[in-house]
């Protein structure tokens, strides 16, 4: 096994056996639908090769798994809401399609379902398993609202930022990871070094993604760059420029963020990558993403398990970075 | 101990020792705002209550009983948004004064947080206390779907009713009383009986609390009556005239309910008032009333914990039935 497709399938097959049968069903079709609408399922298949690293039956894992995933899209119901989001993976968002109520009540279904499954974790494991998940919860919950206050809030600083993405995005991938281990029967410092893994990859890969939607290949990454700048999202990249930019220069970009300045949106992204550009903010942005990951490969470097296992994450870790999608 | 006061009030003191101090403050304060607004602390108190049955000290229960009060809350904050409402107990609601955003996420979050307290339980009792805490949290999920589908739903049966007041009210009161019983070491059968003591007690409250809205004392209910009537809400009374008068008049009914008379309100609740006396629904709603009540005696007779304690919980269920305010 070296790559984590495998893991990947074995979700995807387990997934065709756990829809969601409850009544009424106008709870439980948004929560098929939104699962069914896609996503890669990285997490999940990250929580299976978590387990596989120490354990080579991974099937236990699959109902933690299968949590983690319904947690995430739980997350994401919500967070369209209050993005007001239309789309989602180019798709009507639960919201949007079935109505504001129901997007709220299918939304908190989904967690409590989570929680369900993880009680068909192995009986021994449970309450170790929920305290892992738990804290993850609710440091997505406090990334969420950190995110929320960035939106208004003047002075955010680099940490600020790194510890929103970090509990946004990143907790879930090395929970998941966590998770997977102590399932698998990690010892505590495989499952906290398998933690840090996730955790620093996350954020690594948080921040490349803050630099290729400012500078990445568009017919390769998909979509239109500069949509962060559109949304006035305040990302490492304009952070960093507002902290390295002299006071006159500082005050444009914060004008282009607050729309107070009476440009088109092409104009102003064009605008702002220049600016961008002249403080070299996403070679400054690199070197911090190549810091946490090396950290991550230092991390799963003193992991105990066999070599060719960990090379499965490790792949799948580069793969991720090496991205110009 | 002969009342429910007791458990209230070390509920109480409990509560003072356990509000929420993370961060973002942004979050955690609508939680500590919704909670310290009050309410009567009756499912914790019933929770302590179902421990004391089975053991005197009902301490290791207080972790479960304030994760049983935040839930409870939780669903406080997210129906309060499904409805729109502005007042909650006389104060602003979390949405309406933190915002919609907010109010979404503060409710997840004390969703979680209730998970977080129930792992404080005693280890070996976490599983099965997991277990009826989240059946629970599913019910209230489908009752509150439920309820919100009756809203355009043509036809509802009387039993479609039964069953949305038992997941949508019921469930809880039932559960923290199990909880209770099985953290007090009660034996399945005793756990059992005194869920089902508060299942029926539950529907019970439900049934009179729509009588009580209709036809109850004004000076003493505390709010002006034909409140469900004028909101168009379908109770038991409505269901009954429904169910019992001649088409023509369950026609004029369904008018009322759909806003498609041109009539005042306080025109449309007398009209209503007088279809739901001449047919008599407010007495079969009494009779369906006295059945649920007589089953949760019943339910409570057959516990097998001292006559002295179980009079704590017969009094506070006589209390309920008794009062007409």
């Amino acid at each position: 096994m070296q790559t984590l497709h495998q893991f990947q399938d074995s979700f995807e097959s387990y997934l065709l056996y756990n829809h969601f049968v409850g009544t009424p069903i106008e709870l439980y079709e948004p929560a098929n639908y939104i699962l069914k609408i896609g996503g890669k399922r990285l997490r999940p298949a990250l929580l299976l090769a978590g387990h596989y690293l120490f354990e080579d039956d991974f099937s236990p894992s699959l109902p933690a798994a299968f949590a983690v995933e319904v947690f995430h899209n739980f997350t994401l119901v919500h967070d369209d809401i209050m993005d007001a989001a239309p789309l989602r993976r180019g798709m009507p968002t639960v919201h949007q399609k079935y109505g504001l109520s129901t997007g709220i009540l299918s939304g908190d279904v989904m967690m409590i379902l989570a929680y369900e499954y993880l009680l068909k974790c192995p009986t021994k494991k449970i309450t170790e398993v929920l305290k892992s998940f738990n804290r993850m919860a609710i440091q997505v919950c406090e990334g969420q609202q950190m995110d929320m206050n960035f939106e208004t809030q003047a002075a955010i600083s680099i940490d600020d930022y790194l510890k929103m993405i970090e509990y946004k995005t990143a907790a879930l991938v090395a929970t998941a990871l966590e998770m997977g281990a102590k399932l698998g029967g990690a010892d505590d410092e495989d499952a906290r070094l398998l933690y840090e893994f996730g955790r620093n990859l996350g954020i690594a890969f948080q921040l490349q993604d803050d630099i290729l939607d400012a500078f990445g290949d568009p017919s390769k990454v998909g979509k239109k760059t500069g949509g962060d700048i559109a949304q006035n999202k305040k990302t490492f990249l304009y952070l960093k420029a507002i902290e390295l930019a002299p006071a006159s220069v500082a005050d444009q970009l914060k004008g282009y963020f607050t729309n107070s300045l009476p440009i088109e949106e092409s104009e102003k992204i064009q605008s702002v990558l220049t600016i961008f550009r002249a403080l070299k903010v996403a070679e400054e942005a690199n070197r911090v993403k190549e810091e946490f990951w090396q950290k991550a490969l230092d991390a799963i470097g003193k992991i105990s398990s066999p070599t060719d296992k960990k090379t499965i994450l490790i792949n799948f870790a580069a793969a991720l970075m090496q991205r110009d999608f």
